[in-house]
């Protein structure tokens, strides 16, 4: 193994550790709203910035690499590639976020129904993420692909909760306000979903050479 | 002027040009709603695959920069910025997409009220999209800042028009599906906002070394 490779096997932990740490932050930014954790949720906020900061450090790395080792064609791909998911995985971060903050905003309201879908919303949305992400390290195009077919999950369940929500919302106007912000929760798991699917996107491209374009059906 | 200036100053055209497509998907796609132009909805998404095709075009331009001139240093950094405002340029393109596909929705169905604070919400955009873009070719920090001052109006409005609408609802249920869908629409809006928001942030971080996090305030 050259310095280089052990360089790239690097790179690709640093990723990992950083999709770890989005994982995270998305369980327990989706605990804090089912278990109505508001501290929990204040955590997933406060500890943000160290998200930041590791994206920081990846993009200096890929920066690095490309400046001292002038990589060509594969390794080339495979670097900057690195740094467009590093940018998705942050924007994962600052998702989970955006649900916390819905999350402190709903637990100091009345509830209004045990949450059933959201939760299984954002499992999926877990697994999405760590599978692009192994499909990134292992060159996996099948899993990407099957990461890919869990996005039309993700948009099955936010349609489901909207139209049950609305039928709340008729019934009882008084919890518009609150059952929107559940939709609004709902929406960033989606857009969770779709960075994954992003990822898978250009993991596809990287080994494939091919541009895959998954039909964003974007649900009302 | 070398040939490598030259390669770069016809890279930094081609992120205008898509820039300019992409600005005018969102004034389309807004118009579309506004002024109930199904047909103008269907253009933009009709068209949205110019817009992914020049994004690859862009990236492989980047890629083959960074292969045969082996950028150093400002450079290379130049580059790989390009290629992640190249992504958030695409994705806004999607946002504009999916803002015709709430329009043909709402275009079948009656108007609840003129649309007054989305088209704001749309040239605000489209500005900051267009400075954003400026900022970067002419590495310009401080029009990065202003464009990053004008998330905070978008937020906002996007509060304004959430408010408002939750009033309607509460008023005459019936409408609930219609508003919410209208919600959808400000988000949208004040996604591509984000968008052009990150991007003045790479200007910022690409001339000053330094990384701004705008403080992200999203609505509920």
């Amino acid at each position: 193994m050259t310095v280089f490779d052990a360089e790239l096997t690097h790179l690709k932990e640093m990723l990992l550790r950083q999709g770890g740490m989005v994982e995270a932050a998305v369980r327990e930014a989706t605990l804090s709203l089912t278990e109505r954790d508001s501290e929990l949720a204040q955590k997933v906020i406060d500890e943000d910035p160290l998200i930041d900061g590791l994206e920081n450090e990846i993009d200096e790395e890929c920066i690095r690499l490309i400046a001292i080792r002038s990589p060509k064609a594969h390794d080339l791909r495979l670097i900057t590639t690195a740094m467009k998911i590093n940018t998705d995985l942050e924007r994962i971060g600052d998702l989970a976020v955006d649900l916390a903050e819905r999350a402190l905003e709903l637990n100091g309201e009345p509830g209004i129904k045990p949450y059933i879908d959201i939760p299984r919303m954002a499992e999926t949305a877990q697994a999405m993420i760590k599978d692009a992400l192994d499909a990134f390290v292992h060159g996996d195009v099948n899993l990407a692909h099957l990461v890919m077919e869990r996005d039309d999950i993700m948009d099955a369940l936010t349609v489901q909760i909207f139209n049950e929500l609305m039928i709340f919302m008729v019934q009882d106007p008084a919890i518009i306000p609150r059952a929107t912000r559940i939709t609004y929760a709902a929406k960033y798991l989606e857009r969770l979903a779709d960075h994954a699917t992003n990822i898978a996107e250009m993991v596809i491209y990287l080994v494939e050479g091919r541009m895959i374009r998954h039909n964003q059906t974007q649900t009302s």
